[in-house]
Formats: C-alpha cells, sequence, structure tokens
C-alpha cells in the first residue's frame, strides 16, 4: 500500500467515507471517487454504500469506471445489486455486467424482469450475452447454476507447444479463468475426453500431443445438486470439476469454492427462515412496505396458531378464576418449553446439514432427546416449584406448577429433536415450518398441563 | 466407479450399511471394511459410522489403514473426532494424526489434554510434530492458527529447472502441497521475498533464476484475524496467501477456502448460540449429562429472566380477576412480541456479517425497523383486537388487547434491530445474548400494556 492511499484512509476517520463520497460525487470528482473506493477496505466500501440513498448508489456507479462499479456490484447482496443495475440506463448496466465473471452474471440477471434482462444481453457482446443466457436457465442450487464458462479446453490432437503458446501468449484473459485445468475435447465429436494439469503440461516431452498426457477426466453432469457436489469436491483433489450434459459436451466448469459458497448461504437462509424472515433475504434498503409484508406473511399464520393454542386456557376460567396466581406461570411455562425445545431443533437442523441423522432415525433421536429432556424438565421445574411454593406459601401450588413445566420440557425437548426430521420426510421445509409446529404443540399442552393438574388439586390450591 | 463398487453399493440398499460394518469387524474381515468404506459416499458414512457405538467406532479407526481411517476422522467434526483419537492406543492414533494436513492436525490435537496430545506428538515424524506444536500455538480465527505448512519455498538465487525439475520428481508430495506458487525467499535473511506462479516458471528463459520472475508477494501477518483474511482474498486474485511473523519469515500458507469455511463454521455457531446451544457444537454421540448440563446453564439464566417478566402480572392481580379473559391474551401478546422482534434481530445479525451495519448506526436502524414495527404492530393489532371483541363482545377488550399488541409490536421490533448492535458495541456477543434480552424486555413491557391498559379502562371492561 502506497503512502497516498493510507493519508486518504486517515483522512476518511474524520468525516465518514460516505460524506466524502457525496462530496467528490457533488463536484463530479469521478477520478477522486475511483481512487478512494479502490483504497477502502471492501468491509468499509459496503458500509459507505449502504449509508447512501438508492439514487445516489445508482449515480455513483454511472460515475465509476465500469470495471470498479462491477467490483461494487459484487461486494453487495444479489437482490440489492439487481435493483441498483436495473436503475441504470440500459447501455451502462451493460458495461458494468460485462465486466462480472459468467456465473454472476447469470446470478444478477436472473434477478432481473424478462425484459430487462434481455435488454442488458442485447447490449451486450454476442458470446457473452449466449453464455449468460445459457446460465441464466439452471436451477441456482445445480451444477448448471454454478458454473461458469471461463476455461480452457483444446481439442485432443493439439500440440502441447501450442497449449502453452496460447496459455502464455494470452495472459491477462487465462488469469481471469484461474486456469490450473485445460480440458481435452474429442477431436472429431468434441466430447469431453480428458484433463491436463498445468504441471503435466510442463513435463511432457517435445512433440507430445494433448491426447500423450490426458488423464481421465473426473466430470459432473450439469443436473447435479449442490449437496453432491459438496461430496465429490470431498472425494477429489481438483479444485474445479468440469460440467458436461447428457451427450458430454464440456458447458462449464464448477469450482469448490462456489460449491462451498452456495451451502454456506443456503446454512444462511436457514437460520433467516428459522427466525421468521421466510422471504429469503431482507435488507434494510428495501421498500419498507414490501418488507413488512414479507414478514407479515409468516406473522399471521403464527398468530393464528398463538390463539389456537391460548384458546386452551379459555376453557379453563373456572381454576384461573379460583387461583388467579396461575396467570402468571403460564406465559412462564409456555416460554420455557420453547426454550428448551428450539434447542433441540437447531442441534438436529445441524446433525441433517452434517449428514448425521437422516429423517429414518426420528426414533432414536426421539430417545436421546427424551432423556435429556427428563434431566433438564427436572431441574427447571424444581426451580419453578420451589419459586410458587416461595411466594405463595403453598407447597401443592409449587408441585402443579414444577410438575407441569416438568412434563412439558420433556415434551418441547422430545418434540423439538424429531420434528425438523419428521418434516423433511414429508418434504416440509424444516428451517420455515420447526419453529411454529414446536410453539404451537408446546403452548397447548403447556397450558393443558399447568390448568389441568390445578383442577384436580383445586381444592389444595 | 468400476463394477465392484457399483455392487456393494446395491448391496447394501437392503440392509443398513452400519449393520454390515459391524459384521465385517466381527469377522474381523479388514479388507472388506477398507473396500466398503471406500465405496460408499462420504455423506452415507458419516451416517453409518454415527450408528455405531463409540467404543465400536473407535475399534473401526483401528481395523482400517490409517489413510482411510484419517478421511473418516475428517469427516466428522472435530471435537467428536478428538474424543475418538483419544480412545486409540497412542501409536495408533499418531498413525492416524499423520496421515491428516498439518492445520487439521492442529485442530484435533488442540481439542486433546496437553498430555494425550504430546504423548501423540512424540509417536509423530519429528519434523511433522515440530510443525503441529507450531500451529497448536495460535487461536483458531487468526493467519496464524488457519494456516497450513504445506508450501513450496526456494531461495532466490535457484534456477527455474532446478525448482521444475523438484517440483516435478515430487509429484506425489507437491500434490497433497495442490502448489500453484513457489514462494521465493532472501538467500541470505530466509526473509519472503516474492511469489512466482507456475505459469511464470513455464515461461521464463532458459538459465534464469527465481529471482528474475519473482513478483512481489501479498503477505498476511500471522495475527491477522479472519475477517480481514476474507477481506484481503476479496481483493486478490490468489487463491493462497503466505503468512509471515514480523520479522517476514515465512512461516505457512493460508488458503481461501480455509478462510470461507471457518466464517461458515462461525455463522454455524452463532446460529446455535442464538437457539441457546452457547457451548458451541454439541451431537447426540455426547453424554446425555454434558449435554444437559450445557444446555441448562442458559436455560436457568432464561427462567430467571422469564420469572422476572411474569412477575409484573403479579402487581395487576385485582384486574385480572375482575377480566379473567385477560389471562388468554397474556402469553399471545408477549409470543407475538418475541417472534416480531427476533424476526428484526435476525436480520440486524445478517447485516452485520455482511458489514452493511456497524454499531454506531444504531439509530438509523431504529428508525428504519420503528416503520416496519408500526406497520406490523397495526396489522396484527387489529387481528387480535378483532377476535377479542368477537369473543367477549366487548369492543372495549378488543381496544385494550389490540392496543398493547400494537404498542409492542412496535417496540419489540424497534428494540430487535438495534438490541444486537447495541450488545456488539458493548462487547457482549450478540448471537448469545439477544434473544434474551429482547424477550425479557418485551414480556414485561408486553404484560405492563395489556395489564396497564385494562386497569385504565376497567369500568369498560
Amino acid at each position: 500500500m502506497d503512502t497516498t492511499h493510507a493519508e486518504e484512509t486517515v483522512s476518511t476517520e474524520l468525516t465518514p467515507i460516505w460524506e466524502t463520497i457525496e462530496t467528490l460525487m457533488s463536484h463530479d470528482d469521478r477520478e477522486g471517487l475511483a481512487s478512494l473506493l479502490s483504497a477502502v477496505p471492501a468491509s468499509d466500501r459496503v458500509h459507505a454504500v449502504f449509508h447512501l440513498s438508492e439514487e445516489d448508489q445508482a449515480a455513483l456507479l454511472r460515475m465509476l469506471p465500469a470495471e470498479l462499479a462491477a467490483d461494487l456490484i459484487e461486494d453487495v447482496p444479489d437482490s440489492h445489486a439487481a435493483e441498483l443495475i436495473d436503475a441504470l440506463p440500459v447501455r451502462e448496466a451493460a458495461e458494468i455486467v460485462s465486466e462480472l465473471p459468467s456465473h454472476e452474471q447469470a446470478d444478477l440477471l436472473s434477478e432481473l424482469d424478462d425484459e430487462d434482462c434481455e435488454a442488458i444481453l442485447q447490449c451486450m457482446d454476442a458470446e457473452d450475452a449466449a453464455d449468460a443466457r445459457d446460465l441464466i436457465g439452471y436451477d441456482s442450487d445445480v451444477a448448471g447454476g454454478l458454473m461458469m464458462k471461463e476455461f480452457v479446453s483444446f481439442p485432443a490432437i493439439t500440440l502441447i507447444s501450442t497449449v502453452l503458446a496460447e496459455l502464455t501468449s494470452h495472459d491477462d484473459d487465462y488469469a481471469l479463468y484461474n486456469a490450473q485445468y485445460t480440458y481435452v475435447l474429442s477431436t472429431k465429436t468434441n466430447r469431453l475426453l480428458g484433463v491436463v494439469r498445468l504441471r503435466d503440461l510442463i513435463m511432457a516431452a517435445d512433440g507430445a500431443t494433448l491426447r500423450d498426457v490426458a488423464r481421465k477426466a473426473e466430470w459432473v453432469s450439469v443436473d447435479t445438486p449442490v449437496e453432491d457436489l459438496a461430496e465429490r469436491f470431498q472425494a477429489t483433489e481438483m479444485r474445479t470439476l468440469p460440467v458436461v450434459n447428457k451427450r458430454r459436451f464440456l458447458l462449464g466448469v464448477v469450482r469448490r469454492d462456489q460449491v462451498n459458497n452456495a451451502l454456506a448461504e443456503r446454512a444462511e437462509q436457514d437460520h433467516l427462515k428459522s427466525q421468521g424472515i421466510i422471504s429469503g433475504e431482507e435488507l434494510r434498503s428495501m421498500p419498507v412496505r414490501i418488507r413488512a409484508k414479507h414478514r407479515l406473511s409468516w406473522l399471521t399464520v403464527n398468530i393464528g396458531l398463538n390463539m389456537l393454542a391460548a384458546s386452551v386456557i379459555a376453557a379453563f376460567e373456572g381454576t384461573l378464576e379460583s387461583v388467579i396466581a396461575l396467570a402468571v406461570f403460564l406465559p412462564i411455562v409456555s416460554d420455557m418449553s420453547g426454550c428448551s425445545g428450539n434447542q433441540a431443533v437447531a442441534v438436529s437442523m445441524r446433525e441433517l446439514t452434517l449428514g448425521i441423522v437422516k429423517p429414518a432415525d426420528a426414533l432414536r433421536v426421539w430417545g436421546k432427546e427424551a432423556a435429556v429432556g427428563a434431566l433438564n424438565g427436572l431441574a427447571l421445574g424444581v426451580l419453578l416449584g420451589a419459586a410458587a411454593w416461595a411466594w405463595k406459601g403453598n407447597p401443592y401450588l409449587g408441585l402443579v406448577v414444577g410438575g407441569a413445566l416438568t412434563l412439558n420440557t420433556l415434551i418441547a425437548v422430545s418434540l423439538g429433536g424429531t420434528i425438523p426430521l419428521a418434516l423433511k420426510r414429508f418434504g416440509v421445509d424444516p428451517a420455515v415450518a420447526s419453529g411454529p409446529v414446536l410453539t404451537t404443540v408446546t403452548d397447548t399442552c403447556g397450558f393443558l398441563l399447568v390448568l389441568g393438574f390445578a383442577t384436580l388439586a383445586l381444592p389444595l390450591l
């Protein structure tokens, strides 16, 4: 890092970076913007950009060189990037999109309306556009949706010396491809025949052709799901695998880190879903009305389930009237059972992801969780029971409340461990549904147990 | 895949794999075990292994060739792997550990007691042991804890032809290193001087030395935190960065995918923590008592907070006695506010991870969340109010309950967005604490609002 950059970074300690950006924008100082944005670390850059209004963000993209604008677009989440690209004139949007690698072009363009997407593709280099069109057609969680079009391939009869000359002459282009592997195609049918590592090219004898040094290529089919890709990469030392169609034509390559990123992204989405953000990604830069609507769709289902569970309380109004103190314990029992159950849900979700359990193991999991639920239920029940006894001076109140919590914890924990497996078996997304299903059952049971026990013990309370 | 393997895979469809493993083990059929376990896909292998008792798992490791045992060890989570290694005789443990790459050796050994760790190191090849000892000394979330010792380096005066001869002669060793880069050291001081890509070696003129073709190396310091490493990799096209100490001696290399994995792992841990699994990782294979204890530590804090919040209800016993129906609505209001608030927490946690918000943005986030909270609060409040009115035929009950939910949702959502930022600013882990802090506040406020409004409107109810 040279001193100019260092100084700029220091000067931005005083004024927030986004204000400096705004100042530079108002002076139309394009060079200043470009040098500022290439100097600040990526995380500060994203943070600063999200402080600008959405119009300013789009205006900023127009003032930067296309390459730098593409870097910014890569930094922000896809859905937001699509909105920004959408706000630009088609020609400028196309210039920026052209600077992205093919798989990111496809991710971005697939977030746009068909019409906008086509308009941008029309303005792009014909070959790039054809690649992007190709990739948009695949689901994002199969090899086709993850692959990139940047790869190196030659017919089998090509001389090694020709390949090396080609690789070293177009150095810049191939640097983008990060090509460690040269794929070898059948000279007649164009099918994938094999692969040659860069190292093998060096070792080859003079006058040899690719056919002489090629190894059998491992390949994946274009519709291989991302989990299977992860396994393939676990079993191989290759950093990149070729993606082929049914006739074994080479369509693209998929990189190990793209597969890992896709899995991490999915885990993140699952976490958001489990907390009631089921729309996938939500950013605060989205319009309030849309954010509220997405969240509300999950909340209304939940409030319905909640009322259902609470209606149990209404059935015991008589008991409640006689022992009004019970009203204090109802939310405690339902909340705590929910917490205990969610711990079990979290462990099951993780073990599902790691492949340690499968839906068929539900009974085994039930047994293991029941043991934990019984222990913790007993501990929490004794605690709450003692508190109730101490508060009202009535040991029977303690027994009712503590007993209900013990039993309900046992139910919540054994159910919490099993529900994700059961949902998965029946094809329901466990990340979205486990929480609501669990709390509805444990709330209902909790209210039933507290008020039921109390009704039985009414003369003693 | 050859036909023998395919047949074996089919035959295991009928009997579960773990039963086949048990049968082979009881016949001491080591070859059969080795060929079975190399034939099944990684995910089925993990699943099968976790069906065995822990003693059988350890026995299985002893019956497999060390290389295959090491593959299995790599497949299972670190803490479980450490337990298995711990259960083996030292010499056999050392044989398996020796087959792992250096950074995984370190991860595994650092989970063991100092004594067991040292015993295994004593049995290992001296050079490997020295590498592993070196790596164990670093925290797992800095470059030192992520780096591996497998890299290629030569003094600057080395002839390119010598390097190429070396790289191609030890093909197998270097394949493990997956070496795309050769690091160039100062001939006198041994400091890192530069880097040469494999491609540059090919292009070099006859008789050239490394010094002639080396580029300036980008490097990271050994104490660089993982977030900063992620940024460095975002800004470079290098797949691997060299790790140096203060004197710029080359200590190891860190790979892009190791950094990504470390970040994904942390996100996963954060998710578990937010659901009350604060011990880091829990596997059902751990003893019940330990699992129960870990979960209970978080639950007891939570039940304390819960009782605190519920004590508000006790203060309004008079109001509750007059309008017993309120007891039905107390859990609904507190649960629903918790759900709405947790949605905001999830969005803030994600934006923190993405670097889109920082603690200093709390006020801005508050404003944005308040808007969503007001909208959804109104929607949910009207819904619940209408239900209450319809049930008891009293519009004022609807107003009390609906108004309380509206206001409490507004509070919960604006707090939910802000709490993670505030906790982070004060150095508390937001993944662990956001949930309990949020629900304590929203429960308390929810009870206060419902019962407070009801007390004011008592003559009308």
